[in-house]
């Protein structure tokens, strides 16, 4: 196998997108893959640097704010996503490209098209095979999140609805790349929708 | 006065780029303007902390690299430049964009076309007015550096002399934007040469 499967996770906080990733990394060991699990922003020593400015609610401009995500991302390519994928291995992502064109697109007001373009440069086209939307109505995001609010989700049911419908949106676009999972369901319902899609890829001749 | 000037000094490190920014900034306070030094990355809480980050020696890729820059220098002009520019004065900046064109541009590998573009989003396109270009020999630049080198710095003679020629054909490339000013002359050699230039723009009227 010249080249591995690279599925990741989205959606707002408080989906469920950690622990569904932490599921489908050990569904996929038990079945005998190699599975690298990391997160986005992070996984590197730079990016967890990264992370920890991201969401300790420093102030910053939107553009700084995309560009600091995308150095993270771009670093995740180029120390992890990318070795591994090399290698033949399954990379579980816990958010990737498309968290930064809804949250600093849709929500945050920079044009999509152009979060895109240099997310496909900073990543040198290093993208999902799969994108998981993990879907849930924002009021019920507010409740679940009240009290371990970041410095995202502290914007107001206003943001999440505008990150909501940038989700769905996107995945409307790109429904061959992007699967949209109702995640108002328990944990082990949305897994098995998980692993029945990723049982799907698998079984097809790989990415590049 | 509806924008003040924007006025940046780059070159190799070593080449009393910081010593003649704020020599600079004195003059033209001596003769009545309002005058804001900062230095890039840098010059914003986020951008110190990323300025720590990229001369701190941790591994990166050079596009990583290239977007910490970015984001540091984005904010850098939405909190500090952009409205010091719209209350009129003037502001003097120890290195910017071009830095990043040489650096991780001619000798870091990446296009310095893409560079710019990035560096003009950005920004908004605020760009300087005139950026000078302090030139030394890349051999005089280490034996000056050899015991302060920072992680820049240390990547040897070869890669200097990338650097320097890089800036000079920016230089040759946009001669109405940038002026070169031979830096192995005396202190007060070269600071004479800045206020000269730096006067004839100020007769000008100023920007947009």
């Amino acid at each position: 196998m010249s080249r591995g499967y690279f599925f990741s996770l989205d959606g707002l906080d408080g989906a469920g997108k950690t622990t569904q990733c932490q599921l489908l990394a050990e569904w996929l060991r038990r079945q005998g893959y190699q599975v690298v699990m990391c997160r986005d922003p992070g996984g590197t020593p730079v990016g967890e640097r990264l992370r920890e400015l991201l969401l300790g609610g420093c102030e910053m401009d939107v553009i700084t704010e995309l560009l600091l995500f995308m150095a993270s991302r771009a670093q995740l390519v180029a120390e992890v996503i990318r070795p591994a994928l090399a290698r033949g291995e399954i990379v579980v992502v816990d958010r990737f490209l498309l968290a930064s064109v809804v949250y600093q697109g849709y929500a945050g007001g920079l044009p999509p098209e152009r979060i895109w373009e240099l997310g496909r440069w900073a990543t040198g086209d290093t993208l999902p095979d799969v994108t998981f939307v993990l879907d849930l109505p924002a009021e019920q995001v507010s409740q679940r999140k009240a009290r371990t609010a970041d410095n995202f989700e502290r914007r107001g049911l206003d943001f999440l609805r505008r990150v909501r419908e940038g989700f769905l949106q996107e995945a409307r676009r790109c429904r061959d790349k992007m699967i949209v999972v109702d995640a108002t369901r328990t944990i082990a319902e949305v897994q098995a929708d998980l692993q029945r899609e990723v049982s799907l890829v698998l079984s097809r001749p790989s990415g590049a």
